[in-house]
């Protein structure tokens, strides 16, 4: 039996004159990119020059919608109606695709971004927007959301192809859910068990989660992070734990 | 012999809660709408709208990629470099097209907005990035620019079909540049005199101008305002003249 | 015994090229002008046109602050913490005191806009915010909310003056709160029993409620909505028959 | 005889989630601090917090108003109208003064940042506006503009106390303009000719050009830049030497 996984990870998170996270030295690990489409972060030009690096490096290129919240990154969630995700899935999937275009290249997925994956995960009405919006500017593209979470489903049901994503560095709970980052133990500050935990979630299909019961997971797509002190380290060790695992790291949308 | 003219008007120029213009009153007399992207003006609630009431109409759908600046209407110039030109435009054209497929239609042309607009007419470095944005984009697509100007002429150089605008309303210079809005006669408010003058750029391809000698000038389509009291019954009737001076009046994608 | 009560109306809310609601038609009826404040609506010509017109007719001037969600209008409730909403305040209430200092004037009171006087009203740590950036801004401005709600306990405890704020043509609940707009009869469309309900709550200090009880409340200030096709002719009336009815119309901060 | 200098730096240029810039380190070497208020970068958040930071230091706060360009980081230039530029510099220092006032503090001066420092500094009208911006929301601040501008002079003419800002880093020339940045001889990287440059303008009121003549020069305030790798060093390195040359280094507001 063989295994497989894609590592994906949020670029282009820069603004104007403000840059953020270490996108160069992480492609060379990933292998695909969540690009910001200039709602939560990203401008035309950090778009551009992200797309350039990406295809230039290899990974796949995505589409990473946000909420209109420049100020708070995306990361406060919203009341907004699904009509209104809908319409801002589009407006940055197209704005984004452009780009891609632009340079040769082929959009693969969309993977929200912040309060809108999180609103996603849990409300099906928005998820269900989110996904026709996907599939109605490109029904061939694949939608990347919480592993077993509402964006999931009803991005099959709008007949997308979807991507599990699961996290190294968190503590799940046995509804599947994220542990909030309220909670003490939510973060798994132990490179190892990060890993451990990823390749368990790859090869047996489950997580142990804080009540001491194991959860059926499926494991399709490793999210990555881009900034803060020991990103680059640990996408590195990450990648090269997997693949002495016999773990095929590869993009979503390769064919195997 | 036989002519022909396509009537070009701005649309979805509302943002949010605002809105502005009489889109739904004079789309049954247009042949082709520029639709704002979202910088200038348009959101993408507007942006989804408009796309659905002109594709209803059938009416040709283009993109009005205009500078960032909301508070001004993208009507005050801006030092922007020529990168930023390409890359404004190719992330504005890219989310109206998602718009537009989402909807099963296709983009027929570009037309740069105001400040980008005129700024493009005279600085052949903006004209040529704003084209190889659009061709890069889609190579397809016609680019609308103000007739006999840089933008035409770096158009042409990208390889793209362009469309030389005209204005009814406003007079023109020996230079074929349009009188600046500052000098007195710069407006042609008699309405006879503007749909006369747009029937002769037509059929005898010359405008008069303010120094007395006329310009040979190319109307491949026509400006007309969708703002303003009289805006609709002016559309209505250059529509109804145009026709009966024998001229076809249709979309510049279409073939005759 | 005598009466008086404050009629205010939010103005100022166009942007840029944008104009919305009537307000120099509705300031002769008024008594307090809430200004946007460039967050939700308004920009800085916008406010200070506004600002000139409102003192230029005697008409007391506020800050009318909102979230930051200009596509939103600052409707759509955002999850944005106390912090977050102290540093929103100050900064569109000093805002706006800059312009109505360059005038001559002082500014009155500070009413939040939107989804932020709604979550202000039932959420007291967001409401304690507000008020303790209004107060360390400037201690002697009145806060205006919702009559009997968090933010106006908070205001008293934060030692400002507050004015409780009610509504004609919204119905109550028997808490105290409004009828949320979701429901059949949370408007009230018959313009004779708005006035009636506005004048049975100064005189009598008590509105009937959907739940068939009379609720006591207090009413120092009635909302007067700016935009609509009656707004003006409503204003009008309510002005008149107010009077009419022994009531004194005058603005929060006047010495009676 | 006695000489003195305030040594100013741009402050608080961050925005959300985005930082720039070494406020922190450069505080101990600097004596005023410019706040940006939210156009060209800043946010509410970044303001309060950067407000207090100098408040804390005993650095004297002002404010940094800049175009409505966050993508362009306020550094093109627009073509606003004089009624633009004062509707913008009475909104955002008004902002920055409610700050201000919350943490108990007081505004020393104003300084417009890039693109309308630049445009200010060569375009009477657009001076003249700024300076009655300032003078109107607060006759007592400073006004901050290029040596010898017409910012300075308008400043004068409007009834302000002006301070003439020089720089260590640039070369000038004999009309008394910095050298535009596309000169190869624009800057002056060598540290102590850089330090050697102010003493002289400030001990003999003279600055070496590059047409190798003298031009005469007030300096009163230098401009300390807060970002690039040698940023604190160097502000450290110049307070030192200019206070072991006898120059007393104080905020341009404090009696001698």
């Amino acid at each position: 039996m063989t295994f497989r996984i894609d590592l994906n990870c949020d670029m282009g998170e820069g603004f104007g004159a403000y840059s953020i996270g270490n996108d160069e030295q992480i492609l060379p690990y990933i292998t695909s990119a969540n690009i910001a489409c200039g709602f939560h972060a990203g401008d035309p030009a950090t778009m551009r020059k992200t797309v350039i690096a990406a295809l230039d490096k290899k990974v796949a290129v995505g589409a990473h919608p946000g909420l209109p919240d420049l100020i708070g990154f995306g990361r406060r969630n919203m009341s907004i109606t699904p009509a209104e995700a809908y319409e801002y899935v589009v407006y940055q999937v197209g704005a984004l695709e452009a780009f891609i275009r632009a340079e040769g290249g082929s959009m693969q997925h969309v993977k929200p971004h912040g309060a809108l994956y999180n609103m996603a995960a849990v409300d099906p009405e928005l998820a269900e927007a989110i996904a026709e919006a996907v599939y109605r500017v490109n029904p061939e593209l694949f939608l990347v959301g919480l592993a077993g979470s509402h964006l999931i489903e009803k991005g099959l049901q709008a007949g997308l192809r979807v991507k599990n994503e699961v996290f190294a560095d968190r503590t799940y709970q046995h509804d599947g859910t994220l542990t909030p980052r309220s909670q003490p133990d939510a973060l798994i500050t132990d490179e190892e068990k990060a890993v451990s935990q990823v390749i368990r979630m790859i090869k047996e299909g489950k997580v142990a989660t804080r009540q001491a019961v194991d959860k059926e997971i499926v494991a399709e797509t490793v999210c990555i992070h881009g900034d803060g002190q020991h990103a680059v380290e640990f996408a590195k060790r990450i990648r090269a734990t997997l693949e002495e695992s016999g773990i095929a790291v590869m993009a979503m949308g390769l064919e195997t």
